[in-house]
């Protein structure tokens, strides 16, 4: 791949005549612009814009392609695997200003905003509302960069991911077109789901510049509770068997050991260390009630103990907030470390059995792995805390996450839930799709036939 | 476009070597596959092929290819849209003998089957399992079809459409490749996402040949009801009240009075001969009788009355059959008479006010025009009863459609909710998706550069 390069000056200049000094070649600026939450080498870009519009975006992508710049979407730059990172030089287009909730449709239950706009402005924004956004990655990140990497979380088995509850996109392909995927209705059956077809693109076949999302009625009852375990197949057979019993479930988040004794110790908690199911239940007055009834049932023949309930909103906060820090939590279990996480994703039936064996590859490694996840969709994450000077440790790191993903495949399942392929995924793409990865590069080649969007991510290199 | 011609006996040669006698040149069968249940002309293809597997698949598409032949996947010819006429000769496709449930994974609460299989067949197979699959169109149809045009039907309000409920695919590409498009994981961020571009893609980049499909679990109790209202506006709103109060109603269906009337003629039932809501709740003992509660108090403002209810499994049946039946009763309205069907959807803030003015239409039509639908997703139909004879009635009809579209498609909807382009709505597709068509277009080129899969169908022809 090339060195980050200077850029033109000609590119340079017609850059600023666009957008003043919402174009930054600044030392910092760039290098901010060329990381993310991974591991990986930074790579900063040439230059980085701040447009204001998807005119604006166009015009970027425009003088990009006159000039055969790499062309690399940024939202907030939570990404884990890569997917920012500037290989190949090029402009960071940075879409954090572009962050204005276009129109909120109340009766329909949607939201057009721009793609910068992230999860908790909207949440703030349409408060009043009665809706909500439910999906929920856990870091605050923006709209386009969740419809860019397919995003999920913790509410994905009741609400869906960023699949599901997309409903329409404006992007800005290669060419410079300003395209809109679909209209506003819920469903269509009118063509090609190019919505579709963008939600997990990572940028290489276009940007993202406005999102119409799907909201939801705020349930009139919400019901959290924490339950332990001997062992984590009995929690992760609780949820399975919740969900067999169609129980409209709306969070269930498996936590090891290790996990929760991070979280105590982040969070000056003190839940038992040993493993542990969070539980989240929406719905009526009524049906909260029957729903944890019902799981509770579940979880004691699971050998699950000591229900502890959190109804009112503050307290389910406080709960989830010690969640979404887990990760943040992990990370003080190792002083000085960083985390290689994985994502790993296999069908329902094969969870417990792909936790266990993974349990075991836990215990032979060299440094902690907490493990947590949405078990709800057979999704789990672990986080291999790597000495950030050490070549061993991140050796030791891929061979685990490499076994990992290997065992996901072995089970019908794939290398990433809700992470994205990125730059760290891509060769793991073709074992898991094989041929199908040659559709998918006649579609980048067809939609990007100059290779300037996001170049060296998702697809991995020709051979 | 061509007319059918002459099968290359070449080509027929090399068929009847892969299949013997599962190949038919007889004018019968042939002219059987030239016509769905549109009104567009019939047109037949050259041969029948009777494929029992994926590769029988691969093998007629490599001699298509061979031998230039189109190729038109046919499943029970249910299609509205002309979807399986033979405009350009060619090779019908009919996966109709492909009809093996291959594998149900109950606790992954998912299903394999092969693309012929229909989804009554399906429900009967599985139903030991205490799983059902949700999605229904009416028509008995193949999952291969359904996943092709992106069907949805009554119950999408609550389980979702073939988008949200495909899981995978096998399919066959233009180039005899055989590809599987996603593995069995219920979320996956890994690539482009392949599933959702062959759904609704219509057999135009590729033959389905198995379709992997969610199940969910058949609810512990379910109850449907009947309510009628002075107008539409009411029966509507009812539904649009509902939804947005978050209560997970299973299936709501608005009929006007024509509808209702045809119903009791046809069925010699003696429900009220006024705008009628339909609807069912699943769920627990408990969750039905609070949903039906609320609903039936949000009916009540809205100036419904004599909710009556359907609990037992006989009743309930008897009902949705009668519901299904409509497009059977709606003929018997105009002895001799054929519908021309429409389907537009529109964002639900949209609804009513579209149903009123496309009822101020019907009033000044020359025909009955019965019109019903699944207003719960924003979705209905009307049905133009033209004399197959008439001219003048059928552009009668076009017209009529055309100002229903545009009226859509003001309202930020859609030309098909569920039905597809197919041959039929090709010129609508620009109008509602403008420059978005030229990325759908670079698309069928780059998957099927000889433009060989169901070719005249989905995009309109270049100008």
């Amino acid at each position: 791949m090339n060195q980050p390069r200077e850029l033109a000056s000609s590119a340079l200049e017609e850059l600023r005549a666009l957008l003043g000094d919402r174009v930054s070649v600044s030392r910092g600026v760039r290098e901010h612009h060329g990381r993310d939450e991974s591991y990986y080498p930074y790579a900063a870009p040439d230059a980085v814009a701040y447009p204001h519009s998807t005119e604006e975006v166009r015009d970027i992508v425009n003088v990009c392609r006159r000039h055969r710049l790499a062309i690399i979407p940024y939202g907030v730059g939570t990404s884990v695997e890569g997917h920012v990172l500037a290989y190949s030089g090029g402009v960071s287009i940075d879409l954090s200003q572009m962050n204005k909730v276009l129109a909120v449709h109340v009766e329909d239950m949607d939201v057009t905003v721009q793609a910068g706009v992230t999860r908790k402005q909207l949440n703030d924004e349409i408060r009043h509302t009665g809706l909500f956004f439910p999906v929920d990655p856990g870091a605050d990140a923006t709209l386009g960069g969740m419809a860019s990497t397919r995003a999920s979380g913790t509410n994905a088995v009741r609400y869906g991911t960023m699949r599901e509850n997309t409903l329409a996109l404006t992007v800005v392909t290669a060419d410079g077109r300003v395209l809109k995927t679909s209209r506003r209705s819920r469903k269509s059956a009118a063509g090609y789901d190019l919505t579709r077809l963008f939600v997990g693109s990572e940028g290489t076949l276009g940007v993202i510049t406005e999102v119409t999302v799907r909201l939801f009625a705020i349930p009139e009852a919400m019901s959290a509770a924490v339950c332990s375990f001997k062992d984590m197949a009995g929690a992760v057979n609780t949820v399975i068997q919740t969900l067999q019993s169609g129980i409209p479930i709306a969070r269930s988040e498996a936590l090891c050991a290790t996990t929760m004794k991070a979280i105590n110790a982040y969070n000056k908690t003190n839940y038992k260390e040993q493993p542990t199911l969070w539980l989240e239940f929406h719905g009526s007055e009524h049906g909260v009630v029957e729903q944890a009834k019902l799981v509770q049932d579940i979880a004691r023949d699971n050998g699950g103990e000591g229900f502890e309930w959190a109804t009112k909103p503050e307290d389910r906060n406080r709960l989830w907030s010690a969640r979404h820090q887990a990760y943040f939590a992990g990370l003080q279990l190792r002083a000085g470390s960083r985390a290689v996480s994985t994502d790993v994703c296999v069908p329902i039936s094969r969870l417990t059995e792909c936790i266990i064996e993974t349990g075991k590859d836990i215990e032979k490694a060299s440094m902690p792995i907490p493990l947590f996840g949405h078990v709800g969709d057979g999704n789990f994450h672990c986080m291999v805390l790597i000495d950030p000077e050490s070549d061993r440790d991140l050796e030791e790191a891929k061979a685990f996450n490499a076994r990992l993903v290997k065992r996901a495949l072995d089970m019908e399942g794939t290398c990433t839930g809700e992470h994205g392929i990125g730059y760290g995924k891509r060769e793991w793409l073709i074992e898991e799709h094989g041929e199908a990865v040659e559709l998918m590069r006649t579609i980048k080649h067809a939609f990007d036939p100059e290779n300037l969007m996001n170049p060296g991510k998702v697809l991995p290199p020709e051979r």
